[in-house]
């Protein structure tokens, strides 16, 4: 049997177990340590540690305090891992945890770290996701069952600490330039909800004052939220520090491109099985600054599309100059305005853009002044033909189900 | 035999074919009228007009004069067609002439549209795609061979003088925000290389004046790039004006997501084959603003790609908030600088994620202050293994031949 | 432009063309002669060189005189290429020819040739399949509409006398089994409507009076039937004579695995481009004797089927010992039943199978007594939900078109 | 969390656990009973009860007792389930047992069962699989390493006693056309190593006496060891008697079509967790004999295969008549040949030819007098590449390692 080098107790607080971190910093100590070649399981609670329940109200997602995340198992030492060298991650398999087959998908507040379209769903909203083996269908979402793409929305390895003060320092600069922002631009250091591992005494006090949250994807990988970034896929990660330090969480069952929702993928408790090796002196031998990867052979096999283009004219006619952003905006808003029409709500089908397998793609950013994306939405994970035809659409979801919705807004 | 209602001769310039134009203005005139169920063909010329050739300088693609493009086939009425219809495309299917089985890709000069590494890339290159049937290779680029992706890359309906006018108001003002700009933010009409059809007279001299720029993808789709829009793919568009009056032309016979050379795709003279019918007030109907379509069941099934993340810090080391753009340049770069170390030169890389079918991916836009991107790039389409191993890259590629360079920046 | 070495007439007669043949014959002179590296084009007749017409009768279908089949084009000689190499060809491109964008399926007579299910459909039957760009749907089959599968039936090189003799001394064996059996076991050579190309006088009469007929698929390649042998694969042929002398014909817009109905898959005239290349001393250094092939990245995705399964106990309920013919057979029986609750006629369905891209699996061969085979059948080629649910069938298909049958039996 | 309302304890004899059997019979009493809509997970023994071990001699695969096969879980009763409807179960995910993360493949001796190939490979042989995470590699196969295509070799409903004699019936007579045969072409109901479930007494004794054996697949379904009947597919089983009786057992974690070895697949213990449902008289609405399934979203995208094909002349040069099994023999021998150019043994190339996900297609049954059989060879399981090319294959294995072997033959 593969050891299970970290778990997890999900009746337990995240603060409480020394395997767990939620911040990065070089010099958290190592959870444990493991070979090249050696595979092993680590358990991860799920992003918030266990703040969102399962149940009817959307309260949890507009109440959270969201300087506790993300709550990541590890660091693991790799042995032999040294600065400069690529860390090869096999993602063997991952899943959620046994007593724990259900995950959560959500829009926080305006207030509270918003999300791609806050500004047409300012409020905090929740669906729940019940698993049945490798599939998942929501209560609150009627119509929509789909095989899991599971992934880790979070995965990647210490950074030294001169990468961390470039991280720290870029991102105050950002921050500088607006700091009264509602959401904020980025977030700084935040010490009072640190967690740092093992770490103890004034050493943990200044690594909690200058930890990088754990927010948004960076060099090193991160909290990328990339949904083909799946089990079975094969990873490629720079290592800044003796030993690596990889940590692992925020397991997604299911997301579309862009983890549009924020609150997030389809967000899960799980573990995940794993086997790591090297490429010495790789980063320098292939020019790597970023992660690299290829994807698993053993993905959802949806190949039926209805596909939405979007253009870089925002909500209120103004042209935008090439910008993605405002073109993928607007393909998400055609994909929900088009899905109203067989009877979802707007939340149902803004929260089916989060959680399904989803494509978002860049595909023009040359034609000026117009940027072009399209959303791929996958048929047939709907009970129901949802293509075009002359007879026009069909009203198949009959209302009386959607998603609690828990206001903080006047 | 599938009648071909329109024909271009590559050898005569296609200022003198009347069912050719190169504005969108409603009082063009059709081409020709067909009714819904029809199939027929339609041929065109590459987007330039026939303006760069088969040769090894990249003299033409420096020196063009873009507001000749894009030379466009049609329109086509449609019998029946009323604004607020769908019209129901179905690319049955496209090819390059018989007698023009090559294509072409370039970077034009920042001094003349530049492209979206057009920092990295300032000067006009080139590079000849040579057809093999289905398969393409260019003598300037060893090592890869790929199948064809076919596709139009412009594609759609004459807009009505309510949307016409909204088009040039908005691109106006986004011009005056900073009208010195190099490249222009947009391109506003211009009479003087106009082509507009079979309208004469003082009609056409006015349309001239006013008839929008091919260039940008608007709500009728057009100039879109999508590369999956492509042969075999079911459409639906906007209709705006009665009989709809359908052009298309910009064949690409391959392109990356983005379009990122934007000289462009491997641009093509051509034809497509097409049929055509109507879903009668399908845009209230199914709430459309843009064109949706499902993809082919044709199409290359590559599916073995290594994938390259990006975020948006740029080259400077500057955060960037939560911006697509920024992090999909990233992850470009990063895909060049590994095909170097397979011994590539830059701009033989840059043409590569230009022309095969990399796919770009949206993959995060949540976690600020980054956006993460993907780029895709399908391993299959080289005659080498390009990924990683322990023992580090091969030299595959040994040099000597290179993309013709023609300078024009001091 | 690419050469076209081989063309055909479709009015012509295809006795007088030179550049065919329909015997295999090592003294056939070749048609044309390549060299390694070069592509070029061929042209084909139908199967049947023109027979079959284009009509709502199966007159012809019952008539034809099969001692005819198969009108191949070539040989083509390719310089360099000795017994014992491997002839690697590049299946570029494969197209109906212009004027004649349609092909036919039937089933024979059971007095002339039979099929698969000759027991269960005795009589001539025919149905035209009219192309459109790359899909296809016939007028006597309504609700289906499939992208093609367009291949070469028949392709492979020639004989040298050795083999020429093998063939023919143990299908002679095989024959003088059941000498009186309808249909026969198998064909033996046919001196009176042998076409042998080129070649004249005595050493015609004698290479017709010995040369093997074209039916059966055997060391070489030839009639392999192979649908995934298609537009973009690569293949690997034995090669035996000096020149190599490959020949092709049979071209089929799209066949099911088995091409169960005998006459055939959907049978067209057309046009084949081709690269070829050597692989010297191949056959031993790969140990091949049969040709293998990697099929082609170009193909329809439609990967959604509907699976039937048969075991090898026959339709009186005899048992048979692992027999994967009685396994198919009954898995194609279960489907047409199935079919027929649509609305379909036996013959329609059966046509279906014969056609469309579906997948005949052998899945189980070692559970004695039974063979388990399995049909695929594709739901996506339907306009209608095929799938099993709750409420039954729709009958989707109303009557009142089904295959014309010519009688020949009491 | 899921019930699991079937277990077995790997260390205890499964004739002792009351919830498994070996025979179909309609007598053996239900198990346990659900409802239609609830989804629950039964454990199960691999096919032998445990009799392979882990370990490096195939002395266990030559002295089995195969009369002790297949050690099924169930029966499962449905709740209003009745003769005439379909049973349709989701095969929602299965898994290995925690504790048990390997399999066997073998081949058994001609004289104990043998195998597809028991000609070539008439002694036993065995080879290990490990289970890392969702792939699996062998011991006694270097350089092979694929994703599992998990799945029940064998899961179907109780017969009713018309069917059960029915069964008995024509086996027998098969039998009884030659009764010495070894192998046998059948195996009669053998009542001294049946295992009734909780059958008791007399009842137990005449049940044990004419159940049938479960070698076989069958009307029901039964051991039809289809590959792609895997986790995520679903399956319409016809019932026969008052609650269905649904029994599943033969866990395979990959197989390539046909099952060559026999001794079998990757054969495991595991779990399958299910959903259960009916289609109320389905099997008339549906014209049902056999059970149809629709393949899983969730499978290995190899799709990079390297094809062998096979005619109907045998080893000796002997013409069969459009014999599907001597074509698909010829296509694996074929393919067993072309793998010991790299290095491997014949007996790594006939297991690899068990285990992974090979394709085996009936490609050709009309083409007097022979049949065409396609294997096709998934090319992206090998650590290298094993493609064709002009300097000819090079030897990646080196020998050293190969299957045990337990000779019982002279």
């Amino acid at each position: 049997m593969t050891d299970t080098l970290i778990q997890v107790d999900l009746a337990q607080s995240p603060y409480e177990n020394p395997d767990v971190h939620n911040r990065w910093h070089p010099d958290i100590p190592m959870a444990c340590w493991v070979k090249p070649g050696d595979d092993f399981i680590l358990e991860t609670y799920d992003w918030t540690g266990g703040f969102i329940q399962n149940n009817d109200s959307a309260d949890d997602v507009r109440d959270i305090d969201l300087s506790i995340v993300h709550f990541l198992s590890g660091p693991v030492g790799v042995e032999g891992a040294e600065p400069g060298d690529l860390l090869v991650v096999d993602l063997l398999d991952i899943g959620a945890k046994a007593d724990s087959q259900w995950g959560f998908n959500g829009f926080f507040s305006r207030q509270n770290g918003g999300g791609f379209l806050t500004d047409h769903f300012p409020q905090a909203q929740k669906s729940i996701w019940d698993f049945h083996g490798m599939f998942t269908s929501s209560r609150h979402i009627p119509g929509v069952n789909f095989a899991g793409l599971i992934h880790p929305g979070l995965i990647g390895c210490l950074p030294d600490k001169a990468m961390l003060e470039t991280w720290n320092r870029r991102e105050a600069e950002l921050i500088s330039s607006d700091p009264a922002r509602v959401p904020g631009l980025a977030n700084p250091p935040f010490a009072a909800t640190a967690h740092m591992g093992r770490l103890q005494g004034d050493a943990r006090e200044q690594a909690a004052a200058a930890g990088a949250r754990t927010v948004p994807p960076r060099e090193h990988g991160g909290n990328c939220d990339i949904k083909d970034l799946s089990r079975g896929a094969k990873v490629y990660f720079p290592v800044y520090v003796d030993g690596a330090g990889l940590s692992v969480g925020d397991l997604h069952f299911s997301q579309g491109d862009g983890e549009i929702t924020f609150c997030g993928a389809i967000e899960m408790a799980g573990w995940v099985h794993m086997r790591v090796s090297l490429i010495k002196g790789g980063m320098a031998k292939y020019g790597i600054r970023n992660p690299i990867f290829k994807p698993s052979p053993i993905t959802p096999a949806y190949n039926d599309y209805l596909i939405f283009e979007g253009i870089s004219v925002d909500e209120a006619g103004k042209q935008h100059y090439l910008d993605v952003n405002v073109a993928y905006r607007q393909a998400c808003l055609n994909a929900i305005e088009y899905l109203t029409k067989f009877g979802y709500s707007r939340a149902q089908a803004y929260s089916i853009l989060g959680t399904a397998p989803v494509q978002g793609h860049i595909s023009g950013v040359v034609d000026v002044p117009n940027a072009c994306a399209t959303l791929w939405l996958p048929t047939q994970i709907f009970d129901f033909d949802i293509r075009p035809s002359a007879s026009g659409p069909a009203r198949m979801i009959q209302g009386g189900v959607d998603l609690p919705l828990s206001p903080d807004l006047p």
